[in-house]
């Protein structure tokens, strides 16, 4: 019997609220019951806001025309900005990712979105990604001065599975454009103790050592 | 920094939504930005029903009259059902409570919800708590026939130090109208292993021991 299925006068647009959170990633039934009350009893202020924001980032939000980013412009402002260095492409798989690495403050150049990864189990093939963009806007700047054109493209998908298929696709898809296509590193995380790494981790930092 | 401080174009709607999700209960910032993206990607039908349903919540539901659980009405349907023993009153800590004995099926009596418990520290006294309800309900029934009147009213509130401080209190507080009031019994979980228990529940459970 599911969690809020019980008959109960007021129970149908608590029910409905329930169900509809329970369809948003990583929320179960029990979380979407608690959300669902806790808005119940939260001010008019901030039920109208959360109600607002909803439609908004659905009606405002689009992709950048160049990287696929979420943005409320034509272009997102890392396109927008001269600073970045047109030379470099980190290819990401969600926006979180390039969130992620702007917190760190660790690339200046540009980045391309893919919103996903491959996964032919999920029934998600490189039509449903963002990788045609991405090649077209990698061939339409070989016609350009050289400074200008791109030099390496980074794929920073997650070192799973998925990301190391999506990474491999995209090597193979930009190999006639001779563009350098590299691969972040990957093995024991900055600051984790080797005796808890997995055995997956632990493979590819020995294979992937490096002289000191 | 902030999971979504960074600037963006588009950043705007999402991290006015990211904001607003991340003061619901049990969501961070890292969930609210995943949930806040979900609905980004979701479709219209899904954020606009989302949207309505928020807004429906909260003019819709009020409390019960009577036991003070949400419902949509000026009754609810459990307070509404005649069939519902009324000479027993359950008094729990928050819907949900109503809802889990509910889906149990242990309980035929009417239930009080009380929106909370004590929590000295919280700032929750009783005044914030549907306790003066509880006791204008149980004397408004001491003129009645006594098959009518309230004979025991359970605490079924969880067992930990605030929900055992507001079982004492409304012991306490109900002690001159000479009603029974009970507690739920507490211990280690049918189904559990008793080298798992908190010390705590193994006290109690020694405690509160009874004859086979």
């Amino acid at each position: 019997m599911s969690a809020v299925s019980e008959s109960s006068g007021g129970g149908d647009p608590l029910r409905r609220l329930t169900k509809l959170l329970a369809r948003l990633p990583g929320i179960g039934e029990k979380s979407a019951l608690r959300l669902a009350l806790a808005i119940v009893r939260s001010d008019d202020d901030y039920t109208r806001a959360l109600s607002e924001a909803i439609c908004d980032v659905h009606e405002q939000l689009r992709l950048c025309s160049v990287c696929c980013d979420l943005t409320g412009q034509e272009l997102c402002s890392i396109c927008l900005d001269a600073r970045r260095d047109p030379q470099l492409i980190c290819v990401v798989a969600q926006p979180q990712d390039r969130m992620a690495l702007e917190r760190a403050s660790v690339f200046t150049g540009r980045y391309h979105v893919l919103h996903g990864v491959l996964d032919p189990l999920g029934g998600i093939g490189p039509s449903e990604l963002k990788v045609a963009e991405l090649l077209a806007r990698l061939e339409g700047m070989l016609e350009r001065a050289p400074d200008e054109r791109v030099s390496e493209v980074i794929v920073a998908t997650s070192p799973n599975v998925e990301g190391d298929a999506t990474a491999l696709y995209i090597s193979k898809l930009l190999h006639p454009l001779e563009i350098n296509v590299t691969r972040i590193a990957s093995g024991v995380a900055v600051g984790g103790e080797l005796e808890y790494a997995d055995m997956t981790t632990l493979h590819r930092a020995l294979a992937d050592r490096r002289k000191i």
